[in-house]
């Protein structure tokens, strides 16, 4: 078995500009480009005075601060996330989904608005552009769910690389790869890949939904951007479709099987590592659970609180628990919290769910923590919030590695019972070290796939050749709609003919035979 | 960089199954055999009596011989390929289409009453069926161009694993994957993934034909076989789509990008290798070419010789070159033959390819030539004759890598001038290089990447998760016209109640005043 590359060819030392998204996307991002980095590439990352995960100063990036006014940081999103808990907790689930699009299309223009004020204050300044112009990157980094970096590639007129699970027209494949709304569930919808007839309508209502919020919310304004600073004139969403590679993060153990392109290189759970030590006094907590082992709890970055009621009854489940537990929460002391309930600020949360004691892991289902529970092994009780979150999780569900709770119908005892049965029903843990053992069995590591790729595109200068340019063709025509309608025209066509010739034709005979007669 | 698999996880001395199809597809399978049994695999093979390739005796693998009347053997097929040549030669070339879908008309019912001839006596074989089953075997290996092997797969409830190019619908992707017509070209249309208006409405009317054909004429005879022997019930085409994983003998250098499934994995080249030292004479015979360099033509296995007026100016137009030429011919010596041009019953085509020396290559465009040439990145002047070769020049050619002739028009001038043209124009030679470039610029080599989802199938007893099961639902609901004729016609009924509602109100309003009026 050879394997061609070991340390990689060439193309060390390439010149990398990363154009990143805030919060969670950036915790991704942070580990390719330290990845890259160790690889002997120079990185230079694109932030604004607003940037809040994004630090301007680092030992292995450079940094380009954009100066803007309006920022999407902590004060921008937290009010939007607290409105998004507030419906999910308050109303009747049908309710609580209009409520919801209703809160997107208040959040999706302003969140729109702050990138494209970002792309224009870096079109505007002209030293920056003639200095980023003459620095030769070799390509562009960027997470599209913002258009920022998918425009300065095209100024700059560099490849483009995918660090990606969103784009602005949702989940990564819907826009690249066909997508038979059939089979494939759309992000936000809750469906799974195999929908009854009422379900496939729902699907199909919300990608319509979809469609009028891209093209009445998402369009104009990055198409302002791009009919003003880039030329020739070009269409966003085919500027969005143009990415040379897409680092896609998830794979086919996490994600339901679907259409895909050959551009599209899956990287899911690249950052997943085997677990490290334990810091003492943690390992020796997590050891005093003797037989009975430990369950982690996060709810995520963004929630450090839930309101109070929840936590009370959370924390009194917990105390009727034999096992040990370790929750990351930051609010106000519970007064119903256990002595086998440890609370703390921050926790290695990669590295507890590699350890053996591990027994559960409470989580939100932001996919981060969903693929590092995958890559370990450890069942879910999950309680998804907001996002994608509900999403993530019925994909663990479905293979019946998780149990899913409802914040609006969460109390002490739905959640003793939810990790009552993840605790005692082996087949939680029998399945998710089924889709551990598949997910490690691969050909090269995901991250090492990622890092190649990037590469590839480095020494290529792109990838055209996994590229269809279909996307450049008219609707209709991609649709085949005008083939079919010409060649149904020239079957009518010949039918009519057929008849009126026909019938000519026996009226002459029909005639001459009178004549014949008379 | 770490690589998980340098020597793979275990799953050594699996026990496979195969069942290929004869001729070059023969070529490709035995070299994954020869593979497989080196990495510790036991292989049994199934072939019939009028087996032609696929010798009984291997020291490689064992196989099963099953008894049949009637063969696809050589007898069968040569006259088929020489009516195919003569039509290919005789007529215009729209006159040529039709003729050639005619004759495959004729040869398609031949070749598949043959399988399921060969299906129908295994399944008979009661003996037989059950050392099969005791034998339990971990997989299916099969080239399912010929249905046996899915049927037999279905019957011993095996895993599947496809070496596959073609399949009974087409070219393998045409039924996994969504194919949009708009720039999916279909094999034998000789269209690029550019089209015209015009080319879009002859690939429609080609797909249209091959629907035709696969209803009327395929799935009757696959069907029969089913319905007698697999239980449950069970639809042909459906088994088609079960496979665990396909093996596409194909890769996005070669191929137009398309999209894809999670379970199609690309071994393109898989057979190609560095070249290796010629045997002396022939190592003499190319360094007497000095400068100038060699040609090399072949037709391929089918194809030994061709008419003697296109033979005489082939070898007249040689004769006018600097360059030395190895032509692999058995008919009888041209008179034109110049002293620079050796004749050859066999050469090895591989290491010549792979030669320094080499400038050109003449081809008839099957899939292993035009690989190899694409491997060793060798400029092509291809003459396709039958089946998928004007296809698979097409590809070279779209890529400025090769110049194609008909063999129609193929005389001593339009030779001489394709040969120079290739021999002289420098971007043949860089745009070919180019591809080989990009075709060895890969993670894996395409043989380990095919051996290690083999093995994988071993391990975890299929592949399921990468495997959609949409073409499970009937197609109105796979593409969603049930869907859509519901939320139009709630459409429509919402327009018409409004209206009539409306018109009663204003009715009523009116009735009203004028009352009140009155």
């Amino acid at each position: 078995m050879t394997i061609l590359y070991l340390s990689g060819p060439g193309c060390h030392g390439g010149k990398i500009l990363v154009v990143p998204l805030e919060g969670s996307h950036w915790v991704n991002m942070d580990i390719l480009i330290r990845a890259l980095h160790d690889r002997g590439h120079s990185i230079t990352v694109v932030r604004t005075t607003k940037s809040w995960y994004i630090k301007e100063d680092s030992t292995y990036y450079d940094s380009i601060t954009v100066s803007v006014t309006e920022g999407f940081d902590e004060e921008f999103i937290k009010p939007i996330l607290q409105k998004l808990f507030d419906i999910e907790r308050g109303k009747s689930s049908a309710l609580n989904f209009f409520s919801l699009q209703l809160e997107a299309m208040y959040f999706i223009p302003k969140s729109v608005d702050h990138v494209c004020l970002m792309a224009t204050t870096m079109f505007e300044d002209k030293a920056l552009m003639q200095s980023l112009n003459e620095s030769q990157f070799d390509l562009v980094l960027t997470d599209p769910a913002w258009g920022s970096g998918i425009m300065l590639a095209h100024y700059l007129q560099l490849p483009l690389v995918y660090n990606v699970r969103w784009i602005t027209t949702g989940e990564g494949h819907l826009t690249l790869a066909p997508s038979p709304l059939s089979y494939i569930p759309l992000t936000g919808s809750g469906l799974s890949d195999k929908m009854t007839f009422s379900e496939r309508v729902k699907n199909m209502l919300f990608y319509l939904l979809l469609m009028a919020q891209n093209n009445m919310i998402l369009k104009p304004r990055y198409q302002a951007v791009c009919d003003k600073y880039l030329t020739p004139k070009v269409d966003f969403f085919e500027l969005q479709q143009s990415a040379d590679i897409w680092l896609m993060r998830v794979d086919f153990v996490f994600e339901f099987p679907r259409p895909t392109m050959p551009n599209v290189v899956y990287m899911g759970g690249f950052q997943c590592k085997p677990a490290k030590p334990l810091p003492e006094d943690l390992e020796d907590f997590v050891q005093s659970s003797g037989e009975h082992g430990v369950i982690i709890m996060s709810l995520g970055t963004f929630v450090s609180e839930v309101p109070s009621d929840i936590t009370e009854d959370i924390a009194a489940a917990f105390a009727e628990l034999p096992q040990k537990v370790i929750w990351r929460y930051t609010g106000e002391r519970p007064s119903t919290l256990g002595n086998n309930t440890l609370l703390v600020e921050w926790m290695p949360q990669k590295d507890l769910l590699g350890h053996p004691k591990i027994r559960a892991f409470v989580a939100h289902g932001g996919t981060n923590g969903v693929q590092e529970a995958l890559y370990h092994g450890v069942p879910v009780v999950g309680i998804p919030l907001f996002f994608d979150q509900y999403d993530n999780l019925l994909r663990l569900k479905e293979r019946g590695g998780a149990k899913m709770l409802s914040i609006a119908t969460t109390n002490k005892d739905t959640f003793l019972q939810a990790l009552q049965e993840v605790l005692h029903e082996p087949s939680y843990r029998e399945n998710m070290q089924r889709l551990s053992r598949l997910h490690r069995d691969q050909p090269m590591q995901p991250l090492d796939r990622a890092l190649f790729w990037i590469e590839f595109v480095i020494r290529n200068k792109g990838a055209a050749h996994l590229r269809t340019e279909s996307y450049k063709m008219p609707w209709y025509s991609y649709h085949s709609v005008d083939v079919v309608v010409f060649l149904l025209a020239a079957v009518i066509s010949v039918v009519v003919i057929s008849f009126v010739v026909i019938r000519y034709t026996c009226f002459k005979l029909l005639g001459m035979k009178k004549i014949k007669h008379e």
